[in-house]
């Protein structure tokens, strides 16, 4: 098995790519390549023991940027570890992509490069939400603003496949996020997009209120990809905001202190919990090819763990079982 | 000032209604209607202290349950405690009214008995939103599910009147809830709403991500009301299950329970800060009238702290000042 990481993407780049990928190679027995500055990959090789064989380096004179303008930089420049590492998986050269580049440019080049699976009318970011309960899926995290009633079906039909044979959920359930649990609440779309989930090929379950999100009742929560990315985004900032706020009461005076200091332990344990490192990136599905985004920030465990995910997705042959699920 | 309270809306009413009632005399000193079943209302009066003649009892032989529909429920329930309630207002016989009855029915009876204010096209929720910076609000809190870019226009201008005048805040920035910072994220129809802010008769500053809100980058985020009711119950569910997560952390071993004793108040006044009660309802606004709903679930703290909202609307003027900015 052979998995391309774009070495040049992603805030910690190329410290955290290289680096994720030797850990990967050692962890999981795989072959990486590395698509991108050719002197810059092996001056950080050169601070890693690792398996020679297991490294090829692909050099790639261009790189995409935060700044640049997606479909733009896709088209224009070819040359670049993104792009570059997209045709080796259409070429059947890789057999994932794992990039934690401009979010827009990947799933651009996605859909230009690798092409939509037959029947699949919008691809969509399927993101980990980790919940009390276990880890749930949210189908569409971003990736398209607008949506249709029948997208909301497609988006139900990945999702569940994702989460059966990545997540190993045995028949999950599939929710629509919405304003109330009753069939007629909600937008026109969503409304229309009940009743075609009403009879789609996965254990539907009616509605999810955004209340019930976190406490894992829906396994598969399916929604546009504007209300995905409010959602992961909230998720983030609440959390972040939640720990500053506990920190400020927790040093007020010296009693707080002491407890701060007996519940560290807990404290931590309890981060993990909405560590993104953890759960590594959200699958682009619905496309013809194995495509993994690591969050922007991602340090070496979240690339290490982003591959482990391309690994889990090429094994279960989950692109052949979506198109399966789409051809009945 | 006289304000009508719908004295059988709500989970706890009329328990809480009535001593929230009698609490805001005590403290404001204003006179109050109660509208509900007067054997009830008597029978819930004679357990306080109260000055008699602040209250009034307006009896009413129906009840609008949760389980009415919205619409049906206003045009048939005449004789409803809400529906009388909001009679009242139009009638001027009441400056305000306050319930925590069914929040549909409230809308519908907004629209129907107290009338759009001119220029308005869609009357909305503005919801008070701790954040880490103090308060925020969020409009449309859940009225309208679906919407048309000049709605976003109005919602920014009655948030901006309202955070100002009852909220106190000076100048406040208005910000449109999207998925990034730049003018052309989004939506379709966010996209044209950001078009029609950037003129719009209030200090505009953009677009707010979600990550944002709850460090108080925005002191008036506006959106439709899918993405605001998705907004509000996110912020819920979170704030409850990391509760929960706390607290079994805390609970592992006798070192973290000593560390909970200690730490027992930093996580009171932590709490209070994601109490709804401390801030009272959510005036629904565009209506020709006063019309706050109180939170489903409102102790008699929430109901008094309701109406204090109420007082500061009628004393500030806010809804003339709406409409004036809107012939402007």
């Amino acid at each position: 098995m052979k998995i391309v990481v774009d070495a040049m993407g992603g805030d910690n780049a190329p410290f955290a790519t290289v680096k994720g990928a030797i850990e990967a190679i050692k962890s999981y027995g795989i072959d990486i390549i590395l698509a991108g500055n050719k002197l810059i990959i092996e001056n950080q090789l050169a601070r890693h023991d690792y398996i020679k064989e297991k490294i090829e380096i692909i050099h790639c004179s261009e790189e995409i940027t935060n700044e640049d303008r997606p479909v733009a930089a896709i088209r224009e420049k070819k040359d670049s570890s993104m792009a570059v590492a997209l045709r080796l998986v259409r070429e059947k050269k890789a057999d994932a992509i794992v990039s934690a580049g401009n979010t827009g440019a990947l799933l651009a080049g996605g859909l230009l490069i690798l092409g939509r699976i037959k029947g699949i009318d919008r691809p969509a970011l399927a993101t980990p939400y980790p919940t009390v309960d276990g880890m749930s899926v949210l189908i569409d995290g971003g990736a398209n603003s607008d949506c249709k009633p029948r997208n909301f079906l497609e988006f139900g039909i990945m999702g569940s496949v994702y989460a059966e044979k990545v997540l190993g959920i045995k028949k999950p359930s599939v929710c629509i996020v919405n304003i109330g649990t009753e069939e007629e609440k909600g937008s026109e779309i969503v409304k229309e997009a009940y009743k075609l989930c009403k009879t789609g090929p996965f254990n539907f379950k009616g509605n999810v209120e955004a209340r019930d999100i976190p406490g894992g009742y829906a396994d598969v929560m399916v929604c546009d990809g504007f209300t995905g990315n409010v959602i992961l985004k909230l998720t983030e900032g609440l959390a972040d905001s939640i720990f500053k706020l506990l920190k400020e009461e927790f040093v007020k005076n010296t009693l707080r202190k002491m407890g701060a200091l007996l519940l560290k332990p807990g404290l931590r344990d309890f981060k993990k919990q909405f560590d993104y490192t953890e759960y590594g990136g959200a699958p682009f599905l619905g496309v013809k090819g194995v495509l993994i985004k690591a969050h922007g920030s991602s340090d070496e465990k979240a690339i290490k763990n982003a591959i482990r995910q391309g690994i889990k997705f090429i094994e279960n042959n989950v692109i052949d079982d979506i198109a399966k699920k789409l051809s009945v």
